[in-house]
Order: C-alpha cells, then structure tokens, then sequence
C-alpha cells in the first residue's frame, strides 16, 4: 500500500518511531496505530523521508505490507481509507491519499527526488499567530541576492561532508538541484531546496550558513570554504525545525521501479564491501 | 495606552479573564502580566471585543491606563514595547502596536463596526495540517448562492433575539451590514460577517443557520421565519470557535470620539431607566 500524508510537526517527536522514549508521540506510531486499528493486526511502515522533531511535511509517502481483509480473505476496500484513518488520526496529521503500490516500489530507496522549503520572517517582522507554525524568526534583514549567489554555486554534486552530521558507514556525496531564496509577498524569505536526497540535518545546516551570508556576518567565500575544503560550521548556526517542511517526494514512472531497486542494492552492497575492505 | 493585538485563540479559554477558574489560560491574563512585567504595577486592560474560547482575531484592540514611569516619572518610551510585550508573550499572541489613545478612546465603547470571518472546508475536502488552525470542518457541500440569497435578507437592523444567548437587559437589536459567502480559491467557504456589534454567540448562530440552507435541510423561508417571529434554531446548529476569527475593528475619527462616548453614555442611561421602571 502506498499512503500519502501530510503533518504539522509541532507536537510530534520526529517522524520515526523511538526505540528509547517509548512514550514520545511520533507520526508513525500514530500513523501505525491507525493502520492496526484498521486491518485488526500490527502494520509496519517505512516511510520517504524521516523528518526531525518539530519539522513538517506537505507531502511524505509511506508504503506498508497490508495483510488480507481476516473477515473475508479479500483485498481491502481501501477508497474510504483516507476517511477511516483521519477520523481516527488527531488533525495535525492528515492522509491525504491511499493506493494499491506498484510492484518493487519502496517509498524510501524507489524515491528519485526530496524538495523542502525554509521559512524565515527576518528583519524581526510581525508573524500572524494564526500562520506561525512552520515559520522560524531572524532578528536581522537578510539581504536574498547576495544569499542566492552564494546558493547558486552550491547547485551539483558534492561531497556536502561539512553540512551533515556524522554517520558511520554513509555517504555524504548528494547532487543539489536547487537552492534558492526568494522574497515571498507575505514579506517572508523561502528557501526552495530540491536534491536526490538530503543527509541527516543538511537542510537546517545549509539554511544555517546561507543566512550568515544574507546577514552580511560572512562573506560568499567562506560558505564556498566550508563546502570544498570540508570545515564543518558551528552547530550554532544549524536553523530551527520549526521552519522547515517537507514539501516533495518524486518518484520514477511505475515500469523503471525494478530498474531502480536494483541500482540502490547493487549501490548497497558496493557500499558493504567497501566497508568490510 | 491603545494596544493592537492578534492571537490563535485554540490555546486560550477565552478572552477575557474568568472570575472562576483561575488556572485558566486567557489572552487578557497573558496580556496584562506581560503589561504589569514591563510597568513593575498591575495593569489592567479593556478590550474591544471579548471572544469565546478558541476564537482567534487578526485584529483585537485593548485600552489601558498606565501611569507614568516610576523611575523618572515620566511617559513611558513605548516604541518598543511591542517588541518587550511579543518577548515576554507566548508566539500564539502577539502585539502588533501600542501607542497613545486619544482623548475619550474607549477600547470598546468607541467601536462604530466590527467584522468577523468564518471559514468552513465543505465536503469533506482536505485540509492541510499547517493551515488548519482557523477552519471549521463540515461534511456535506454547502450551495453558497442558497446561502447568500437568505443572509442578503439579514442586512439592516433587527432584533436578532434569535441568534443570541440571553442576557437580563441587554438589547438584542443590531445593524448588520455585510453577510456573504464567498468560495475561496483554497476550496473553503468563508463567511464575511460585519455589524455595529454583535451579541454573545450571535455569528456562530448565524453561520449555523446558513449551513442549514446551504445543505439543503431547510428553505431560506426557515431563516427568515427564525429572524422575524424570534424563534431561537436548536443550539445544536451552532458552529464550532475553531472556524471564527474577529478580523477588524472599526473607530471613529480622534475628533469625533468624545461626541461618541456622550451617545453611549445616554443611551446605557436610558436602558437603565428603562430596567427601573
């Protein structure tokens, strides 16, 4: 099963489930809950793309292994799913959309693209608290072109090694696809970023840095620095979850799925033998 | 000292601070701790219009009288209070302005026109988990055109005793100048309500009432039968706060405050007399 869904991050500890801190809400023990409420039989999920606590999702898929219907042996008649699950589901998380999924499709390694966006009210400007959810604060203006020229040149692929956190085993080679910000009417400065996938943390980090520049703090030449020659920033800089959101996952047409799993593990088991060596 | 506010009335109980039920969180509470923070005295404060819980409003105004600085005994400096008043409240409220009333200004007794919103997602359509905090759901489809051929027949002045919870001597004539449904390019349908004021639980009634039309449950005969022959619709059609924002409030010219204060005064003295007799 294939499972569109959208959240508000604000209440949840993240989107995956913790191992430690059993009593912390997340989206997929929410989410896994409902589905288990619904099929009468625990339901595991993987998920797209794990999102922090307190980061946001406009779009996130999910697939699921869905057993039989135990009450007649048949399919599920999943078109009032949607309906079952929001009703159960608190309104911070919606699903947007359930589908029987392709076959070979894996929500996390069949996805060929993320794109997130940033929200920032800079210059201390006023946020309506009814819009205030996914929207992080700057006490100072951020000046958008000189950030975008220094955006621009992070467009590629690189080894974005300074702007993830340390994870054993994983690479941090990403190709970047966009990374632009623009002046919104509201008088919000966006970040539209888009790339085959992120790392842990990656977004907030290069958010973290493009504001150093738009804040005139540093100059274009040092987020270029950081980027080449591998000098990671201070944590400080790291921007808040609340301003970030999830927004697209795409995914390859239906007949180039297998084609697909199979480049990921033939990448994975490359990846092992390099780590056994 | 005139104060504009906005806030998402989901966290509050309400406006107004409740004699019982001290624990409670209200905005005015909120407000006049932060006031009586910045001032080192208590402040209190009066609104122009109390809102229920989990009413929002994009526009609120608050008089209150404050003495002067005790520390050099003269005006306080206000122009940033906004930004001391916004780092002292809670991100669900927020300060838009302060500066000083004029002459005679009386939050509430001043207002010549208030306006509300109210926003219903029909039809069971989705609504986003960012943007959710300000909309009503509804499970039907509404026919708008039904429901602006009944409320256009509420414009001009009348006893909405009807629509109003009843309160020992006060009147339930209003002036209501504008009642129109308006489908947003966002799917939902927002009501555009404005009057001279409104009684307590006056726009939900109305909105509960329109609903009824725009669902096909009654002719608009039905409405204007409930308006004229002061039969009150069951409480169970009225709508929830969670739809409801209080988006503007209108004054009088500075000059033209004092003229109206005396008319305000007259007529409560002569609802009085008339209570009396």
């Amino acid at each position: 099963m294939k499972i569109e869904l959208a959240y508000d991050g604000t209440q949840f500890n993240g989107y995956a489930k913790q191992i430690k801190g059993e009593g912390l809400r997340t989206v997929q023990n929410d989410l896994e809950s409902a589905l288990s409420m619904i099929c009468h039989t625990p339901i595991l999920t993987v998920v797209a793309g794990r999102t922090d606590a307190g980061v946001h999702a406009t779009q996130q898929f999910v697939h699921a292994d869905i057993p039989n219907d135990p009450y007649n042996g048949k399919n599920w008649d999943i078109e009032n799913w949607p309906y079952l699950l929001n009703r159960i589901l608190r309104d911070d998380v919606r699903v947007v959309k359930v589908e029987r999924a392709a076959p070979y499709f894996h929500a996390r390694f069949s996805a060929i693209e993320r794109s997130y966006e940033y929200k920032i009210a800079d210059n201390l400007q006023f946020i309506p608290p009814l819009k205030r959810l996914d929207v992080a604060s700057w006490f100072r203006p951020l000046d958008e072109v000189k950030m975008n020229e220094a955006c621009a040149e992070f467009i590629g692929e690189f080894d974005f090694y300074s702007f993830c956190k340390f994870r054993e085993g994983s690479s941090t080679i990403r190709a970047l696809r966009r990374f632009e910000w623009v002046r919104e009417n509201s008088g919000y400065l966006t970040a539209y970023i888009t790339a085959d996938a992120f790392c842990y943390n990656m977004v907030r980090n290069l958010v973290g840095a493009a504001v150093c520049i738009g804040e005139g703090r540093f100059e274009k030449s040092w987020m270029l620095d950081l980027l080449h020659n591998h000098r990671r920033p201070s944590e400080s800089y790291s921007f808040p979850a609340r301003g970030l959101t999830l927004t697209s996952i795409v995914y390859p047409p239906d007949d180039e799925l297998l084609a697909r799993a199979q480049r990921t593990i033939a990448r994975r088991d490359e990846q092992r033998q390099r780590d056994d060596e």
